[in-house]
This record gives structure tokens, C-alpha cells and sequence, in this order.
């Protein structure tokens, strides 16, 4: 049996899953995998608070990074802490003392992964980071020991819970935006500052980490482009239902010959009848396509406490089967973006655009022309309801839906129909995969 | 850059699918991996056939095993022939000459894995299966690598593209089953003999893979509850229909506390609402709850060319990897069932039983009063077309749909019921998960 000391920092959400999982499950641990595990340490701001919980002996808890970096018997240390520091600084600090680092911190990864598998890679240390993205789904593991026999053409994904709540609410419910976010607050599902997921960024790290490893070169997070949910009306769900879509948060990545490479997060409207237009509330999925695998779709709780740990444990037990080997199993031969690696900013998609116009003979031809003058061409047009505005004319909304355009045109021709007297607002514009 | 010699056993849809990936794909797995893959020998049956396919050099076709199992050059052993024999003597031949094995081979690896373990464990040779179950899905390592942490109570999965191709068309064409069955020939998704596929012998292979994997105690293929969908009519989807469900053929199996295990495969109502009810045609999913992880679903092409090979080269690339290791990590420590295992035979379901009757007063209450008597509470009770019978009197058709009951208690009830003299046919019986 091989006996191997860890130490956790941080004991908040996710550390004292993980010490929970730990203890519950350590003899089907020493049994089916010959490891017994044992947690030495846990590194917390306030060991009273942390006694408080009777999870863990008092004894174990520390105040000192230094406990758990100078005690040369703890091989792995888990942070469960999040946020760049010190989270950033206690990583590199490990790995430096040869120590193998567990963590579930997609920010901290996003932003310093490189860092530290240099540091991991002069150290013979190990850097295991599969519950950065999706919680308990195998997401970063069937990419990298799983799909290896592929080329990865595209990946999509609903990567952020919070929003999937949220986007699940508006279009079954018919809420607003702001009473299906306050359900999603009351429910726990979303922070009282909500702005990491309900704009995007906490979806762009992790697609940063998915694309990374899907498309075997580093994409830092601020290649990828950014749009959140918070502008998204209920005449947007109102359109699509009529197209037959459903609006959800994407991560797209997608990779052309030519080592091309296009990485977005954005609403997003989906056919209906596409797998992850059916995946409701709180659930993560992430439709992968190789080229000899076909479409794959990996699905389930992208996060909450135990989904979390049992991605966490399952590292745990990779890094102490690793320790005392010639080396780790970590990420290998993922260069630099910049290398070899063009970002396509100008990519080619459907458009779903909704203007508000002062409704006159004449407005839809003036509008179509302008999106024709762009290259931009018309697949269908929508008018929707009509009212009458403050002058005796009529207000309309057109909705147009675009066949595939390239984005640099639709935007110029946006910019030009903003500006035709007719136009009293481009309303809304949201991109559509199928 | 690590060289290794595979040899291929069988050239037919999986080993020219094998060869061609491997062949595309080198650079990429010489680059990312660090391996050269080199395939030395294929063994056929026909090597004038095999050679006019112009895919490999003629000089590496042989007609003796021996060849293959002589060569101390070869490390890796790719079978991709099917069926039992000669494949079970093959690969036990190649373990014993400890060269490791990767096979596709759902039906030989479920009948004789145990056996092949042991042969492994004593020369130090791997035995590599994930692409037996799920094509191009990682299922197996999703299970063994990635869910350690958790017990698995339930996994509940569409393993047979044929069948669920067939089922599609019976639910949204209202094809008969032997009208959608020659589709399914004529696209190429059945065999021109289908009882394996429709008799369910197929996912009963996969399931007790699956299963022993998922509930660490090998569970034999004839443990596994077996029915096939060869006697489901179009009545039985107008009554799915009705109630809200999707018929699929599920193999599902469940572990309760004192390691009881139920291992079945048999047409199974779910409700439309569940993620299965919604995989469509020849795709898989297999939907796992783990105690930590919650519900996950894996889903993809679980056969084809290109997809059984992307596994299969991923576990040549394993094989390789572990090559020159102290081991190979093939799966260990999974006992034998008989040892602590119970099987359970009695289970828990709901049912849905349609029953034809001479259509006099007082039939539902005596059908009902059987029910009863046997300890089977009845949630709905639907009762479809009637028609006029020979005698002047009428025939009806009524669908019972249970709560929760034990299947022997169930079957008890319907040998009654079908004796009693106003029942012409207990038509269908189908169980409902939910």
C-alpha cells in the first residue's frame, strides 16, 4: 500500500468536499487503487471558523503556507482556494518545492498555466487540473487521453450553470433577465455580484483551458472574444422560439487547416433539435467534434460541491499514483499561440439581427440593401409587432436572419443601418450555430 | 522518440479503420506523444484480397499468427477480427508471449476477460478494451480513470446503434419493427443475420463490461437479464405515445448497499423528458450517477469505422506509452461476482402491460382484483380501441401502468390474469424508468 501525505488550502466549498470524499471513500481508494491517502494539512485564513465546522481535527489546521511547503512529507498540495492571489504565488511555490498541485481554479489556470508548467516541468513536479472546467464531467481528460488519435475540428459548449439557469428560465418561464438572475441569487446559484458569469468571463477561462488542449496550442483568455447574457430581452427568446432555436451561452472553438483558430463566448441561438439546445437549468455539456470520432457530447453538473471533489479526488489519485515516478503525466508539447497559431477574429457565422424602424414603404428594401452593398446575404425576414409611435407613423421590429456572413461585414453593415433615418434602433444581434 | 512494432489481426472494417488513422495521424502522435507507431505485420485471411485494397504494402500481410507471435520485435498486438475463435486463442497466444492487446471485441472480451486478466497479470503483458464498448465514446476510462472517487449506483445506457435506429423509425415513422429493420439493413446499420443486434445479445456484452467495471466485480455475460425488440409493435408506441414516453432498449445496471447488483437489457419506457428519450438513430449515451459526480451522460457513435478506430488507437497509443514500464495499467482488482455479490433477479420496477380482453362489465375489476391480490398497486389504467369480436360481443385493449412492484410479483399476476376467462393475450409487458 503506498501511503501518501497531501495537504489542502483553502477549506471552503470545495476543500471540505474534498476531505469529505476523501474520508468517505478511503477504503474503496486503499482497495481498488493501493493508495492510502492522508490529508496532513489544511491551510486556512481562520482556524476557529474552520474548527467550528467538526469536520477535521483542530491539529490540522494552519495558518503558514510554510507548514505545508517546508514539511518535506506532503508530496501533492490541492488548492481549493480561487482567485489569482495568493492562490497564483502558492501554486508556483509548490511546484518549486517539488511538490504535485491539485486544483480546481480555472481563473489562477487561465491566466499563469504557462507559468507553472515551466516550473512544473524543471521541477519533475505534477500540475492536475481536470475540475478547472465542467466539475465532475471528464472534460479535460477525454480531450488529452481519450481523443488523442484526433484532430479536433470544433468544440461547443455550455460551460457556465449560473447563466444555463438563467437562459433555462427566460425561455421556459418567459422571464425578464433581471427576475430569472434574482431566482438564480435566491437559489444559490448565482454570486451576489454575478458579473464573472453573467458576462462571460468566468465561461472564457475555461474555454481558454478546453481550447488549449483541444486545439494542442496555448489561447490566452484575452484572445478570446467576450459577450454575456445581460443585454438578452424576452422579445430575443420571443424571435427565437418563432425560428425554432433556443438562446444559449456558448464557448465555441473552432480550428481550420492552416492551424486557423477562432475562439468565442457569446449568446448563441441553436436549432431546437440540436443536443444542447435540451440542456436545461444548472447542467454543463460540451459537444466535441474529431475528425475520426464524429460528434461526442459530454454532460452533467459543471459544478456545486461534490461534482467538484470527485474531479479533484480523481486527480489526487493520478498525482499519488505518479509520485516516486521518472515523471508526471502532465501536459506536454502544447506550444506558445503565437508560434504557429493565427486567431481568426473576422469568422464567418448565421446573424439573427432585430432593428426598430419608423415603418414607411421602403424601409425593407433600404435595410436589404445595405446588408447586400456588405456581401451580407438574407436567408429570412420577420416583422413583428407593429404599434404606433408618438408622431402618427408606426413603429415595426424587423427581424432579419442572415445566411453565413463573414462578422467584420455585418458589423460595417450594422454601423450604415444604424445611421438610415428609417432606423430607430439595432436592437439586437445574436449569432446562430447549427 | 519511442519506437514501437503493432501487429493488426484482421484487415476488415476496424483494422483498415485502425491502419488508416494511424498512417493520418502520425505526425500528430509522433509530435504530441512522442511515439512512432510502425504497423509490421497484418494477419489475413486472404492476403490477394487484403492487398488489392492498396491501403498497406503487400510484404506486410501474413497468413500465420505465428509470425506475429514469433517476432520479438512486436510489443503490440491489435485484434480487430470479432467473434470468439480464433480471437480468444489469439490473444491469449500474444499475452502469454507478453506482447500487450488492444481489441475491439465486445463478445470475446465479455466471455473470457477474466481469463485473459490473469494471462496478462502473469507475463506483464496490458490488455487495452475501451473501444469494446461505445465506439469512439470513453466510456470505460470515464469509468475507471476519471470516477474513482465515486460509487456508481446506476448507469442506464443505449449501447446498440442498430436497435435505437430501428426504434427511432418505429416511434417517429410509425414503421412496423420489420419494416424498420430493412431499412436498417439496406442503410448498412444491421447485419443480413440481426439477432445479435435485436435479440439484444450485444448489449448484453457491453453491459456486463460495463458493469463489472462500474461496480468492481466482474459480472458475467449470462448474468445479464436479456429481451430483444423483435415483438414490439406500433400498439405499444401509441400507447408510449400516449403516456408521455419513448421506447428505448436500455441496458441498465444498478448496485444497492450489499453490493446487490441487477443487470438487465430489455425495451424500457422513459419518460420524454429524460436526456435518453432524446438519442436519436445509431447514436449511444450512456447516463452514469456516481454518489460525488451526480448524473452524467456520455453520448457519440457507438460503432463505425472511424469511430471504434479513434479508441482503439487511442489505447494502441496507452499500450505503447506503458511499454517498457514496471506495468501495464490494465484494470485490477476486480473480484469475481460469485464472491460477495448478489444478484439480484427480483427487481423494483414500474410496468406498462397491455391486455386483451372480451369487453364485458365487471373485466377491469377482476384484472385489477388479481393485481391486488399480488401485491401490485396500479397507478393509471388506460383503455384504447375496441373492435366487435366474432361472437357478437367486443373486444378491448386496456393498458395497466403500475407503481413501483417486484417483477416476480408482477409475473405471478399476469399468469393468473391469463387464465382468467375474459382475457384473450397479455399482449405486451414493457418496464418504465424514470
Amino acid at each position: 500500500m503506498k501511503q501518501i501525505n497531501i495537504a489542502l488550502l483553502g477549506f471552503g466549498t470545495v476543500g471540505t468536499g474534498v476531505y469529505k470524499l476523501l474520508l468517505e471513500n478511503s477504503i474503496d481508494i486503499e482497495h481498488r487503487e493501493g493508495l492510502s491517502i492522508c490529508v496532513k494539512r489544511i491551510l486556512v485564513r481562520d482556524i476557529q471558523k474552520a474548527a467550528r465546522l467538526q469536520l477535521a481535527d483542530r491539529s490540522l489546521f494552519t495558518l503558514k503556507i510554510e507548514d505545508i511547503l517546508d514539511d518535506p512529507s506532503i508530496s501533492v498540495v490541492v488548492e481549493c482556494m480561487g482567485g489569482v492571489e495568493p492562490s497564483r504565488t502558492y501554486i508556483l511555490s509548490a511546484l518549486s518545492a517539488k511538490k504535485s498541485v491539485v486544483t480546481a481554479n480555472k481563473e489562477v489556470i487561465s491566466k499563469h498555466w504557462h507559468t507553472f508548467e515551466q516550473q512544473a516541468r524543471d521541477s519533475g513536479a505534477g500540475l492536475y487540473i481536470e475540475a478547472t472546467v465542467g466539475g465532475g464531467i471528464p472534460l479535460l481528460r477525454t480531450l488529452t487521453d481519450s481523443l488523442q488519435a484526433n484532430n479536433i475540428t470544433r468544440l461547443m459548449g455550455i460551460i457556465n450553470g449560473t447563466t444555463n439557469f438563467i437562459l433555462t428560465r427566460m425561455s421556459e418561464k418567459g422571464m425578464s433577465f433581471e427576475e430569472a438572475l434574482l431566482e438564480a441569487q435566491s437559489r444559490g446559484y448565482a454570486e451576489a455580484d454575478p458579473a464573472s458569469d453573467i458576462e462571460g468571463f468566468d465561461a472564457t477561462y475555461k474555454l481558454s483551458i478546453l481550447s488549449s488542449l483541444a486545439f494542442h496550442t496555448h489561447i490566452p483568455v484575452d484572445a478570446v472574444y467576450r459577450e454575456g447574457i445581460s443585454s438578452l430581452s424576452t422579445s430575443d427568446f420571443e424571435a427565437a422560439r418563432q425560428l425554432g432555436y433556443e438562446i444559449k451561452l456558448l464557448a465555441i472553438g473552432k480550428k481550420a487547416p492552416g492551424a486557423l483558430v477562432e475562439v468565442r463566448v457569446h449568446p448563441t441561438m441553436l436549432p431546437k433539435t440540436h443536443p444542447l439546445a435540451a440542456i436545461r437549468g444548472s447542467y454543463n455539456a460540451v459537444f466535441i467534434t474529431g475528425n475520426a470520432v464524429g460528434d461526442i457530447m459530454l454532460y452533467g453538473k459543471g459544478a456545486g460541491q461534490l461534482p467538484t471533489a470527485s474531479s479533484v479526488v480523481s486527480d489526487i489519485i493520478y498525482a499519488c499514483h505518479n509520485e516516486g515516478r521518472h515523471r508526471h503525466n502532465t501536459f506536454r508539447n502544447i506550444p506558445d499561440m503565437d508560434k504557429d497559431t493565427h486567431l481568426v477574429t473576422d469568422w464567418e457565422s448565421i446573424y439573427c439581427i432585430r432593428t426598430k424602424v419608423n415603418d414607411k414603404p421602403g424601409v425593407l428594401s433600404l435595410i436589404s440593401g445595405v446588408f447586400a452593398k456588405h456581401n451580407v446575404s438574407l436567408k429570412s425576414v420577420l416583422q413583428f409587432a407593429q404599434q404606433d409611435n408618438s408622431e402618427g407613423g408606426q413603429l415595426a421590429w424587423i427581424t432579419f436572419v442572415t445566411h453565413k456572413a463573414r462578422e467584420k461585414a455585418v458589423q460595417s453593415a450594422l454601423r450604415e443601418i444604424d445611421l438610415l433615418e428609417c432606423t430607430l434602433e439595432v436592437e439586437s444581434l445574436i449569432r446562430v450555430e447549427e
